[in-house]
């Protein structure tokens, strides 16, 4: 019954301090789940001096990351440092000893996931990445077990906190989204350089990940259309509420026949369904399977702790794995390689959805008559517009929701509507969401 | 690569069916994912003669469960019959083979369980009951695996789809829950004996399955107390409006010290929480982790399709540990039964929570004095009144929200104030539930 799984870990941040205290406060729950000791035994930073607030060892403290890996004492390697290429580095290093992986780097799996999973399977070792996408929603294990036994038919997730934060702050509390952002940073809820995460790469990393696990094809980030929320103003969240909508940062994916939709853009929710209530840093990812219909998993993704225990759960895996010899019991996507389909991700000029639609012209007459003729004759049809506050000489919004149509018809209507006198700004563009279900 | 692995179902019902279905229909992707053919072998009912509406090759259709069982061919057993003596004879006759079992039958795991469990373990064979609560959400899964390495606080489940559909339909758009129930029968939403969905038994069933999953400690269904939805009136569901909140059929869970607070009863949420928004047939576990903070489990919790997802879901999982020679991997309740811990549910006399209190009375001076005075010396402290229509003659309510208050103390003042001559009738009880969290 004593037996002992030894864990290195490479990473001593934030993340890594969790799972330390973890380790230390769940020990023996732990021990008596898994009926055999989780020991950490090994940690590599660059920095061994900073008080992470944690009782450690010193002994176990080590700089040197590549001794950890090679240790043959060590059973499993947590890679909790981030960024690309070291870590890919270190990754492929540690399955090249026969060691299995636990990471939470999104970015490294988005990018070098191809590589890392090939070389895992064909080692025959395990690669958790449970605490890469929804912080501690156990969302990788749903999609590749829980969800076995559906066709998924699309996911919508809210995956990134920090937009998510700042989207709903400016909704319920107003302001506009650089003022916004500003206080995130102030709290820590936004990093100094937030491009990732406003600017959508960190939920499309999300999303790579998401649409290999939930239809079983191979996905590559490049593919994945994205814009971010630098763009959403207090007049389109005032607007959409006007109209039912609430605006969040979704990463969506469909399967369309033999193509994948997919793509990370600031969307318009009807305000009843469930995602729009997910705010703050809560994460939340919308399933709608074939045979299960929606279910949606919520939970805090982002932060020390919450992450923490993906991390551990994904130890307690790959540690029964070893403890009963079943290494590779599951493929780190859910289907063997070999099975994964390759399937084109389409092209956004074919998108057709629902579009909100925000043109800022000097009032005159007839500008809306010559902007509701340019969308007509690109096959754009009206829904509802809303035209207020006509002042003369002032410019006024003029907002439209339109019924389903053509992302490539949208575009180039928009190029002929910017380059009208009256309309003095850059159009604004929301899509709308309504085959949410529920 | 062409292994295979042989399925015995027993129950050929709605659920049954739909894991007919469901292997039928996504076969390549089951043995995509498995590395293995998934095969329904066998299938026992009573009923041989009833087109399903599905396509069976006639001669594995038996009416010989027990054939059935013992066939060396079969490796997995599913148990969809229902009920409690046959089914658990039958089940620990599939174990006894030595085989492993699959069920979705709530009510004999949280009456025999510790028998079949027990068993289970000492067979070295697994049991897999994804199916027996909230339908197709993963939420044992997530207790046994995903939330492995955090310490639970507190589980609130809306785990009855009858129920939360009557509640729903009073409270959005009216009727009595006698007329609900009525037209919900109509429309096969609730059985012709509704008791076990309106009175919480089912509820209470898996609370009990919930309790071991999410504490480690043993759990007994007749412990948990019980209040059904038959007493919520229109009244109410405005008066809980008025102060804020919804009423919801919740299974309750909390760690508390050395005991384990568990109840299952009408509970008015909080409007803006998540679980207020679960409506219609619609399931949700929300749960409160020490690490992990608030996540919450959000699906469809009856129905053909959603529960035949989990069943094959258990399927393809027991069917790794066949093919990988991993049996018993995780103890079906999470923890070996040795390190399950055996813990007190607190008395329902003990429970320290907030009420709304509704008293119909015959207008008087000075009732509303003799109630809050009666309150009063049982030391419970009232937060809000209202108290309208005053009409001579007639009965009125008044309604009283009390800050935290012991349950003992509330019956003794409730007693007594029934006992008030101006007091018409039974007064009504509803728990309040405010640290829900989120």
């Amino acid at each position: 019954m004593d037996r002992e799984i030894r864990v290195g870990l490479i990473g001593f941040g934030t993340i890594g301090t969790g799972v330390v205290k973890l380790l230390q406060r769940n020990q023996a729950q732990i021990r008596a789940r898994l009926g055999a000791r989780l020991t950490l035994a090994r940690i590599a930073d660059i920095d061994l001096t900073t008080d992470r607030g944690v009782k450690v060892d010193r002994k176990i403290l080590t700089n040197n990351a590549e001794q950890l890996i090679d240790d043959p004492q060590i059973d499993i390697v947590i890679e909790l440092m981030g960024g690309y290429e070291t870590a890919r580095r270190f990754a492929l290093r540690a399955i090249g000893t026969g060691k299995s992986l636990v990471t939470a780097n999104k970015a490294l799996l988005a990018v070098h996931g191809a590589e890392i999973f090939r070389a895992a399977e064909q080692a025959g070792v395990d690669v958790g990445f449970e605490a890469s996408v929804g912080g501690g929603i156990p969302i990788i294990r749903t999609l590749k077990e829980g969800l076995a036994a559906d066709r998924n038919l699309a996911i919508y997730g809210i995956v990134n906190g920090t937009s998510n934060y700042i989207l709903s702050t400016m909704t319920q509390h107003g302001g506009e989204f650089g003022v916004v952002l500003k206080e995130a940073q102030r709290q820590g809820l936004a990093e100094a350089d937030p491009t990732f995460d406003v600017d959508g790469i960190d939920a499309a990393h999300k999303l790579t990940l998401l649409i290999q696990l939930a239809f079983g094809t191979a996905a590559r980030f490049k593919d994945i259309p994205v814009e971010g929320i630098r763009h959403v103003s207090q007049l389109d969240i005032n607007f959409a509420r006007e109209f039912g909508y609430v605006i969040k940062l979704l990463a969506i994916a469909k399967q369309d026949g033999e193509q994948i939709e997919a793509r990370v853009h600031p969307t318009m929710v009807p305000r009843q369904h469930l995602l729009a209530d997910v705010n703050g840093a809560y994460n939340a990812i919308f399933v709608q399977g074939d045979a299960l219909g929606s279910s949606m998993y919520f939970g805090l993704g982002a932060g020390m702790m919450p992450t923490a225990t993906a991390v551990v759960a994904d130890l307690m895996d790959v540690g029964r794995n070893l403890l009963g010899g079943s290494r590779g019991r599951v493929a780190p996507l859910g289907y063997p390689l070999a099975a994964q389909r390759r399937v084109a991700i389409k092209p956004m000029d074919d998108l057709e959805t629902e579009y909100y639609l925000r043109f800022m012209v000097v009032d005159r007459p007839g500008v809306l008559a010559k902007i509701s003729g340019i969308l007509g004759t690109h096959d754009i049809s009206i829904a509802s517009v809303i035209q207020k506050e006509r002042e003369h000489g002032a410019s006024v919004p003029i907002v439209i929701r339109t019924h389903r149509a053509c992302e490539r018809n949208l575009r180039r209507a928009l190029r002929k509507i910017d380059r009208l006198p009256p309309v003095r700004a850059k159009s604004a563009v929301i899509r709308i969401e309504t085959s949410l279900g529920q």
